[in-house]
C-alpha cells in the first residue's frame, strides 16, 4: 500500500542554544516522508522553487520516497522559515517566513498519488487540505495536522476538513484552542463528535485524536479509550524543528503498513510508540540530519527501551480503608 | 512500620473556574497524611493556631493518622493561603499568604515521631527540614519536597537538605531551576550526583528523583533507569490544590508499606502508579473533600485503569532501511 503526503517542502534557518544551520532542508512533508518511509511507500506532493535542486530531492529519493509530484515552479522561491529556540527549547520565535511558491499553491496530484490508500494532510491552508481530501475519496485512512494560525483565521474551513478525516494530530494547546475547552479529554471528545453533514461523500467523522505534548509525550483519545506515552527521554536535544511531522510520519506510516488490521487500540498504540521513537531521533540533530542516516534496527532497539520505560506491574496490595 | 511527615497544616481559600471555598482544611502535611494513610501509619508534625479545632483534627484521625504531634500555639493563627486558578488550571495566583504560627516554627518531635522508619519533609524552610532530618538519623527512607521560593532565597540550605535524603520530589520546572539545567535528564543526573561531605552522618546522597509534571504526569529518574507515567485522565478537574502533596503521600506511603523490599525500580514504579492515582482523586473536588471519603477499592480499580492506559505491545515489525 502507499501513503500520499501533501505539505510544505522548505528551507529552514534555525538557531538553537546548541548551534545554527542556514537554509537546511525542512518542511512538514519532508520530515513526514522521511519518517514514514521506514514503514511504507510514500508519495510527496508540494511545490518548490528554482532554488531547489537534485541534491535536496535525493535526500528523499534515497529513502525510496516518490518525489515525482514535487512541483518545481519556474521563477518561484522555495518556502523559507527562520526561527530561534529559547533556553529550554520549549519556546521558539519565528524571525522570518517567506511563503514563496506556497502562496496560491494548488496541489496537482498524479494518478499515482491519488491511488494511495492512506493520506496525510500536513499543516497547510485548510481549504487546500479539503481540495486534496476530495481527490482521494476512497482512502482507507486520512490524517490531518494544523496549527494555531488556521484556528485563528480559517476555523470554519478547518472544522470542515477535520470532519472529513479519520485522525486529527494537533498540539494539545491547539486542541484546547480549537474547541475552547481547557480540559484535554473534553476537547478531544468534542472533536470526536464532529461529523460531515448528511449526504457528504464520507460521513464518518474523526475517530482518532492525537494530542502532541512536546517534551511530555503524546496522548491518544478514541471514542472509548485513552492512551498516553511519555516522550523518549534524551539528555541531548539539539533541534526540535520537524519533531511533530516526524511523529506524524511514524504514526501514519505504521498504520499504513498494517492494511490488514482493524484500526484497533492495540494497533494505534503501537503506532504511537513508533511515532514517539521516530520523533526522538529527529530532535537529536539539526533538521533531517539524524533521520537521514537512521536504521530500522535503531528504531526497533529504541521501541524496546521505550517499552521498558513505561511498564509497571499492577501488583495487588491490601489498602487501608 | 510508620511514616513521619513534617509540614504545613493550613486553611486554604481557593477559587477555581468551578467554584470557591473559604478556609477549608489544607496544607502539605494534611494532604500528604490523608494519602499515605491508605498504606501505613502516619504521624503528623506541624503547628496550628487557636483557630484550629477538633473538627479539623478529626479529618485526619478518622483515617488513623496520629495527630498527637500537631502543636497548638496559644495566641497563634493557623497558616493561611488564598489563591485563584486560571482558565485551564495550569496557572495560579497567590492572593494572600499569612504564615501565622509557621513563622519561627521549630518542630518538636515526640519519641514516637522520631521512631518512624520513613520520613517526609514537606515543603518548608530547608533549615527546618535539616533539623528534622537530624532527629531521624536512622530512617530507612527519607523524601523531600520544596519549591521555587527556597531555591531563590535559601538554595545553599536546600542543597544541604537534598544531600541528606534518599528521594527528591519536585516540579520539573523547579528541578531545572535548582540545577540551572534546562534538560530534565541532565538536571536529575546533577542532583543524583550530590552527596553529603565525608564524615557526615548519612553519606549516601539522593538516589531517586521524581519530577512532577502537573497534568502531564510524572517522571522517575534513578542512577540507571527512567520511568514516566501520564496523569490519570480526568474530564472534570475541580481544584488542583494539594495534588503534589497527595502524590507524595501515595508514593512515600507505598514505599513505607513495603519495608521488606529493596528500593528496586519495580517497587518505585508501583509507588509512582499509586501516587498518580491518589493525586487524580484529590483534584476531583475541593481540598480534601474527595480523599476524605475515598476507599481502597476505588484506588485499586483506578490502578488497573491506569495500567490499561499505559500498555502497548512491542510487536516486532520488519522496517525498511
Amino acid at each position: 500500500m502507499a501513503i500520499t503526503v501533501v505539505g510544505s517542502i522548505a528551507y529552514d534557518t534555525v538557531k538553537t542554544p546548541f548551534g545554527e544551520r542556514e537554509r537546511m532542508l525542512g518542511g512538514a512533508a519532508v520530515h513526514f516522508a522521511l519518517a514514514a518511509s521506514f514503514f511504507d511507500d510514500v508519495r510527496v506532493v508540494g511545490p518548490v522553487g528554482d532554488d531547489f535542486g537534485e541534491q535536496q530531492l535525493a535526500v528523499m529519493s534515497k529513502r525510496g520516497v516518490d518525489v515525482s509530484d514535487v512541483e518545481q515552479i519556474t521563477g518561484g522561491k522555495t518556502f523559507f522559515w527562520h526561527g530561534e529556540y529559547g533556553w529550554d527549547l520549549n519556546s521558539r520565535e519565528t524571525l522570518d517566513t517567506q511563503l514563496g511558491v506556497f502562496e496560491g499553491f494548488q496541489p496537482k496530484l498524479s494518478e499515482r498519488s491519488r491511488s494511495s490508500d492512506v493520506l496525510f494532510l500536513a499543516n497547510i491552508q485548510p481549504e487546500v487540505q479539503l481540495t486534496v481530501r476530495e481527490q482521494l475519496p476512497d482512502a482507507r485512512f486520512v490524517a490531518l495536522d494544523s496549527m494555531n494560525l488556521w484556528i485563528d483565521i480559517a476555523r470554519e474551513a478547518l472544522v470542515k476538513a477535520i470532519e472529513r478525516v479519520d485522525c486529527v494530530i494537533l498540539n494539545d494547546a491547539e486542541l484546547r484552542q480549537l474547541t475552547d475547552k481547557p480540559n484535554l479529554i473534553s476537547a478531544a471528545r468534542e472533536v470526536l463528535s464532529w461529523s460531515p453533514p448528511n449526504g457528504s461523500s464520507s460521513a464518518r467523522g474523526p475517530r482518532v485524536i492525537v494530542a502532541k505534548q512536546g517534551e511530555y509525550g503524546a496522548a491518544l483519545i478514541t471514542r472509548d479509550s485513552f492512551f498516553a506515552l511519555p516522550a523518549y527521554p534524551l539528555e541531548t536535544v539539539i533541534d526540535p524543528t520537524g519533531a511533530g511531522d516526524t511523529f506524524a510520519g511514524g504514526l501514519v506510516g505504521y498504520i499504513a503498513a498494517h492494511p490488514q488490521e482493524e484500526l484497533s487500540d492495540e494497533l494505534l498504540r503501537r503506532a504511537m510508540a513508533h511515532a514517539t521513537v521516530l520523533a526522538s531521533f529527529n530532535v537529536e540533530e539539526f533538521g533531517t540530519e539524524r533521520v537521514e542516516r537512521l536504521s530500522g534496527r535503531e528504531i526497533v532497539a529504541r521501541i524496546g527501551q521505550l517499552h521498558a520505560m513505561t511498564q509497571f506491574s499492577g501488583a495487588p496490595l491490601q489498602l487501608r480503608g
